[in-house]
């Protein structure tokens, strides 16, 4: 059975990212040919899309491939008939994220991008713009798969589920990562590894790491073999915790488990090196620099270190297993559907599913431990929340969504912060001031 | 159909509550007529029990009433063939409660009697006492209800649910509290009140507010019109995260919605004057110098200002009701039985019930606003944590419940407060020291 | 607080049970005091509501009230304004009934007016008439409660909660019946028993029968304490069946655990009394015929052989009950809301119920036998497939649940006999042959 | 990884199917080496584990592989140490076969080896004797995986589920049939091929068949392309019935969807042919004809008419899958742990599973008619009691599954056909007679 090449829009394509989904398509192409890459951006992102964009069609000419490779500002152009969307923003910028990391801060709390008071303002912003892209999507390839890994990844996910038509699947770096390591860790492909996620996207824990079918969780918790992502600063779990909880903890976790310690590390590194939005800035800018170099037609070494890494290869593997039908086991965000039957159905979580041509079908953890269901609850609700905020533009949902945030600790310190990030995001919400 | 007289054993019986419930049995003697009163207590308690032993004979005496009043430290001559048992204790005494109010202090942490590490350590204290009791109740009154006040009431009666066949109901003040402002606020009957409540024992809402069957909840909640316990210093509620809840939250719902808040009050206030256990020391001392006058034989007036008003008339109505198959409405600590579906079903919740002479039947709540489900899972998983840890004297499953208490903020925080902790209580605390 | 006196509309007010309910109205006025009472009827019945309007007004008259009786062929006239709607009719008359009992007989299918092919028929041709009542409530008296009684009651009581918005609730005679069964067999009044049922409308079960909170269940069954009806000839159940089964079913549940038995009897009848509607239609000649005699002024005692014994007093204490915010407990026909966890949240279900002035709030039964669950979803099935076909006309949909109802024995048998009750009832079926 | 060659004992190893099994294991040895094949039988099974032992031995022998083939009548020898263990028994041999197909007939009731009654009374039979062999497994080979595919096998399944240790999966052939049929419909190997089945063992309907991940079931029921199977005669589904249904029931559905065509067809061919056993006998004696000739050294031809057409494939695949760390689905008979939300967390069904090395993870089918709900329900309901009463010897429990079943119609009929049947199976049911 033959099936046609393929349309692909990639919706924010003047990210710094690009070069590395570049080469994952090129690398696929055997077996998913690519008849047209569209890279979409908005004005403001003009000058990176071309400079990005002219090293992906660099990329393209030495593999010697006939994908053609578009550069536009014009994002119907783009979407209409594709056969997958994938979208990676930054609604606001870098200077939105700057904020939202430095006014929790200022108050006490957690400032972060996808954790937090920061994300939840992230999410207000963007839920927005995501659904009018779904329109698009609606109206111009009412067939193609949405990527997600726009973040918050599980709150937008969840929203697009919500209140569009478009079928969706969210994406994190986190489960490929795992999976790598583990991988790694026992010297086998990671084809022969299957750890076992559980919980909602940056709040998950692993709670068995299949090799060869064997179970290895608690050989690796009590080896002290610990992972690490290169995004967040590194601490180590304490040993006590990590052996009576018999799981182990996505990174994200440590801003709720070890509030405090990160805090003080966050406020520390914030005075010496500013917000991780100004470290990511000046990565940024060194990356643009490079490819820029008309040399250049593979993907920098030094974009693994930026961060993301891998969030591309999960994309193309997801996109490979959808338009073959491969049916095989990948950790994404998707409709609960009673898969954690203490969440609503209509809750975006993040776990394994088989990855059919259909879509993906989410396989039931075979445990989850009774400790951790209270924080996945809790996270869920203000994600819902915000969600529910940022489609009404309603301050008192808002209100809600902060106070029942489990890293705001008080009503006097939620609402005076609401009110001053809700102003500092004022051209991005509309919603929130229109006709006030 | 004509019932027997009754035999009830009131363990605590030395507290100073005992005249409260004694004016209870007193007024409610003509439908619910008891023969036998045995007021229990330890040896350490041996004083007070007499003083107010002697004052619960002379009420009985002015009453005019054939009810015999028995003083013992033999708990199971008490128990033996009892209707209803009684529990109203503290293991460890005021001493114990000072430092379940101090050292989370020191931590940064709201020390507080049963919300927080403070009642956590009071549960590990008194759930193997509490089992200890069923097993005698078990043996020597099998057909016995056991209404538990003993705090943390819910986590208590939970235990006692899950671990031994005692019928059991968990009793608090705070809901009938509540129905009395509410029918003082629209001058009727208690009667022609129902307000709803949502949630766990000490953290509960109340999310309808029914006079002759319309609901005022929103009046009440725009009206400004807020209830105020005795025992909690009371803060106002922030107007607009009130209305945006649209219900009613528990006093003990600061400590979580106003963390910050309530810490530094607690802090300014312990230098002050002392934990609150160092209040209520003061304020026995008194009660007990009055009760010791021979010419009192009425429940004193100042009893009133001790804190548990109407603990006693909502213990004495739901024996009246179990009594009489009466059928009417209370608020209690029951199984969850799939009433809140998100918890398991073994989980104790408190909720309306209908009360017949079978035992309450819990009432599904009508609303449960999403934003609160978060916060009810967490704390209960906290809860059952907490009584896994008491039943098997288990460290690591210790500070897993420490860790996941929403208000303990950091591992780093929560080992070394736990091991303090725990140090200090050692002698209350065998199934954690014996044999290490 | 005062109420103000009420406005009843009884749709089918020429029904032969009406001087039932008006004597019910009488009895409770001092409690429920009724300003206007509207019957109303088609025109096809007008005679009938003539004869008995003329009763009723004689009754009110004989009971010295300032009740105003209406006769009216104005529906809308009736129900603007409304406090509650009762509805009590046969869409079709006894003519259809006739039909509905005779056709499934001739291929060899019980035959019967609320169960089985004829019930379905019967609710095809009262859906559509309901929802248009209903519509005329929505508009005309929005805060009315609908008490309905037309049967089958589980499946329009559905239909109802499905597709508007009125607030509604079904009743039936057969839990008050059990109830004063009950009462009477120890002596006692009717407040002192407490039965739980357990199904569905026409498809309950008692699983604990309370008196004084003692359940007397086993002793009934035992004891052989066999409980009848009027309206289904009686049969003995069998005694090893009823033991193991743990629990008295209901009448109708013969239909299914005796089919092969009530078949062989209902045919028999048929060929030499004629249907069960033939023998009404006599009973009713010979009522209408007493409610002629001018010098009649109250409730024939001849009516209590009707069938329908003590359905209307059903209604009246419902009303009441909501009228007064009375808190007791009724069966009634309620949205399952999660109460049986194993049917859909929007199923009706027939179960104990605390009757607020806000409406019947349902209590979870304490026991479900896990044997009869199946059954109840068997036929819930049926009765979910049977509102979509009512509402849609979909002839597929109405095979469907022909097929799956439990006493349908083959498709072969359920498609013909299937187009033979469609073409039937072709003048009451507009949805299903319109443009066809 | 090397993994060690395998043990297997297979129980039931005289069976006319064993050939199959071993031509399986002859095929799969590159990947899944085999270094011990032990067949077990009873002493009245002697013959028959000759004959077809020694052909097992020739086929090995032509193949030139290393495996040891054991005949033994000693179960424990075989079992110790096994890495697999299947059962395919027939306890009370085809005599009692026979009269589980004949004495329900002589009731009017449908008699199936494994639906309704018989299956019944087989299930009685067998249920013990499958719980001996779990416990010499649980002592002898605590790791073994047991795959069952003893019929009823989705209660046998659930039986050993829920009273013993050992880790057990069900198997029946009708699933691969499906898979093998829908591929060659499209002209696509089984790999490119994923129905999705929804229900309990014998009681599924397909409700997606992805060729490519393309849904082809609507094209398959209007296409009119139907699905049958060798082991049952086939009738055609009625078209209209299929469309409205929107899924394709198994075959024995018949039994249920046409019980009268199926009941009378059964008792022509009853009078014409005798039983399905008789049939069997029949076919069975000429099987073993061929397997005495010393010069077979392969499955003959004829084996694929004998009705199990692929259980032996789909034992291997499942044995190679759990071996190798497949990933790969598979349609199984695995506990339900929340799969189909109206069922108990214990009980057996049959769905798509992913099978890894540690066990099969079934995967939520994506679409559940409401319609099929209430029939999936009632018939777990029968199953679930009848392990109950095979457990106990309870005849209570008996009669309330035998009545509960939907193909049994009358109380009146199940009494005397229960007491009938446990009196013909007398000395395979000790529990039921012993001391009595």
């Amino acid at each position: 059975m033959e099936k046609k090449a393929l349309k692909i829009a990639v919706i924010g394509g003047g990210s710094s990212y690009t070069p590395e989904i570049v080469e994952g398509f090129i690398k696929k192409y055997p077996e998913m040919p690519i008849r047209e890459l569209w890279l979409v951006d908005i004005e403001q992102g003009r000058h990176k899309l071309e400079i990005v964009g002219e090293l992906a069609k660099r990329m393209v000419e030495k593999a010697g491939l006939p994908i053609e490779v578009h550069l536009t500002l014009d994002r119907r152009e783009a979407i209409a008939g594709a056969d997958f969307v994938t979208t990676q923003m930054r609604v606001g910028l870098l200077e939105a994220r700057r904020r939202d990391e430095h006014i929790p801060i200022s108050y006490g709390v957690i400032g972060q991008e996808t954790t937090g008071p920061g994300g939840m303002l992230k999410a207000l912003r963007t839920v927005p713009v995501i659904l009018d892209i779904c329109k698009d999507i609606e109206e111009l390839a009412p067939n193609a798969w949405m990527l997600n890994f726009t973040n918050p990844a599980g709150i937008v996910t969840e929203a697009v589920q919500k209140y569009s038509k478009v079928k969706t699947v969210g994406l994190c770096n986190s489960p490929i990562n795992f999976q790598k390591f583990l991988a790694k860790q026992y010297g086998v492909t990671e084809g022969e590894v299957l750890p076992e996620f559980v919980g909602i996207n940056h709040l998950h824990w692993v709670t068995a790491a299949y090799v060869h079918g064997e179970d290895k969780l608690e050989e690796m918790i009590n080896g002290g073999k610990d992972y690490s992502a290169t995004n967040v600063t590194a601490f180590d779990w304490d040993a006590d915790f990590l052996t009576s909880l018999n799981a182990i903890p996505t990174y994200y976790l440590r801003y709720f488990y070890m509030t405090n310690t990160m805090f003080n590390e966050m406020k520390t590194s914030l005075e010496k090196n500013g917000t991780r939005a100004d470290v990511v800035s000046r990565v940024e800018t060194e990356l643009f620099e490079l490819y820029k170099d008309v040399n250049l037609s593979e993907k920098p070494k030094q974009l693994e270190q930026r961060g993301g890494a891998y969030y591309s290869e999960a994309a193309v593997n997801l996109m490979h297993s959808l338009y073959t039908d491969k049916k095989d086991i990948q950790t994404l965000n998707v409709r609960n559907n009673g898969i954690l039957d203490f969440l609503p159905d209509d809750a975006s979580i993040e776990v394994n599913c088989v990855v059919t041509g259909q879509g993906p079908i989410p396989i039931p953890p075979q445990r989850v431990p009774e400790g951790i269901k209270g924080l996945i609850h809790a996270v869920k609700t203000y994600e819902s929340l915000t969600i529910e905020a940022a489609i009404s533009g309603d301050k008192g949902i808002a209100l809600q969504a902060m106070v029942h945030h489990p890293l705001v600790p008080d009503v006097a310190v939620a609402k005076p912060m609401l009110e001053e990030m809700l102003e500092a995001n004022r051209s991005y919400l509309p919603r929130f001031f229109d006709g006030k």
